[in-house]
């Protein structure tokens, strides 16, 4: 999960002086707000700071941060049309300053720990991209899943293939591990995440496979287990909705053996030692095979900085 | 789930001369709204016009609804000061609008079809009343629910006892069969689910139990599943995530038996030949028990009425 963001100070005080997309653009200033939750927290990895929609502006559609509403696509993709008028871009002249990020980000580190880069799946983003924006329902993503689903897997598999040029372009920079967040994902049930959503992410998967270790992270999606069992990524990150136990049971002898998570984040707004407690109970719940203990979803903006670092302080006294 | 909504134009027709409020709090209006679905769609039965929110007005806490941002507490109850504000209504006199609509529903419909009335559980009620109105995150229920889980109790017991006054009120009025709606269920884990969210909800339904038949919904819950095997209601209600064969296999021999649902709303977006082809395959997957067919959620304001008339007449068609 993204570690920088507003219940940090420091985080907040750049904020105050640029908007998000010039944060995201200007490599200095990703870079240092990357490092804040290692210095701060003393996480054992980094994670860059950007956006998963960047890509898609690369694409050519007009991207907006608005405050309190996130994201906005302006003129949302719903046609084949709209997909026409979409770009092929040239990663390193359209998202280059994602990986001048990465570099100053490992130039600083210079060891210290590993940095991880990150991206929305095609699905993810297609879900932005065709509502205009983040959605209740997102009935116009949808709509189109349903009445022209052969449209919607043109687009899906253009944004895989710029995502994978992305992806393979913060590893040259220097990413050590990828995410790929499926916060979508778990709207579709699960045949139709099969036909629909998992050929693109496929596509992906088996571009970028043996380069980094590569970490999936779904949303909401427990229905969908028997599926990515048998998505060849290195690491499965779930969230806090069944108790990792559960996930490795419900796997089986399926990959991913590695699982990433899953204390639900509002648990960091419990007192202390109630957050130690859930973390024991989360590395516990762990056992049985690798496991990256991290949460469930973002941290939220009103977590308490020394929260956090119980959260962590919690974890490295506990695991082995 | 509410059959009349902005899909109708009949519906839209009677909300551009009224707010969505004076809608619900005019009998006559109400009624109207009530009947159309039937009407037009052709359903097996009628669900009242109102909204899961309206107790809590009734409880003292002022209530908006903002066009396009939905319902708004402008004053959350946040604290054990805050619910100590709050009211113990005298339904009939706060309510009895709803009631009032009921009768006038009954009247109209002269046994036509049954009426079916509802409310939300205490744990989404006082989802939206903590927070302020909807959110991506109820950080402010969940840093609740995790900081001073009695505090939290004492507003979802006074939520239940609200609640059974008022089910039992919209049954004295004719209600023929109610519907819990838990919107926000599956924002827990099962074991916080259990701890928090049931024991107000089992205060409701063993209140209302073998009155008329409960029917519980749960969006986003099928890793519930197990506690609410357990749950003695006649009816559970499910989305579309899991096929019903597999939310039955998971139920096993539990209660409840028979199962409602649980067509994806989004597919009354798809062509009329496919909505068939999925109704049949809901129809299908529901066989082994009681099978109420219905959507897996709210119906979305775009699905043209054709379609939604298409899937009443294709279960019509192919139920025995």
């Amino acid at each position: 999960m993204r570690q920088a963001g507003r219940y940090l100070p420091e985080y907040r005080a750049i904020r105050q002086k640029v908007d998000f997309l010039t944060l995201c653009k200007t490599p200095e200033l990703a870079a240092e707000v990357t490092l804040q939750p290692v210095d701060i927290l003393g996480v054992d990895a980094a994670i860059l700071f950007a956006d998963i929609l960047l890509p898609l502006e690369a694409m050519g559609a007009e991207l907006q941060f608005v405050k309190g509403d996130g994201p906005t696509f302006p003129s949302p993709v719903r046609t084949r049309e709209d997909i026409a008028r979409l770009r092929e871009p040239n990663v390193d002249e359209t998202l280059g300053y994602v990986f001048d990020a990465m570099r100053l980000v490992r130039r600083e580190l210079d060891g210290r720990v590993p940095v991880l880069g990150f991206g929305g799946t095609p699905w993810t983003l297609a879900a932005y991209l065709v509502e205009g924006g983040g959605s209740k329902h997102f009935e116009h993503l949808l709509a189109w899943s349903y009445g022209d689903p052969e449209g919607l897997s043109v687009l899906l598999d253009r944004v895989a293939d710029v995502s994978i040029a992305y992806l393979l372009g913060q590893i040259a920079a220097g990413a050590q591990a990828l995410q790929l967040f499926d916060t979508w994902g778990g709207l579709l049930d699960l045949d139709r995440w099969r036909i629909v959503a998992l050929p693109p992410l496929r596509k992906i998967v088996d571009a970028l496979k043996g380069k980094v270790p590569l970490i999936y992270y779904i949303n909401g999606g427990t229905h969908l287990l028997p599926a990515l069992a048998e998505l060849p990524v290195d690491v499965l990150s779930v969230d806090w909705r069944l108790p990792l136990s559960e996930v490795r049971r419900r796997l089986g002898d399926g990959a991913p053996k590695i699982l990433q998570g899953n204390l639900d984040p509002a648990a960091l707004l419990a007192p202390i030692p109630e957050i130690e407690r859930r973390t024991a109970a989360v590395i516990e719940q762990g056992r049985g095979g690798g496991h990256i203990v991290n949460l469930g979803h973002g941290i939220l903006p009103m977590v308490p900085v020394e929260n956090a670092k119980a959260f962590v302080e919690a974890v490295k006294r506990t695991a082995i």
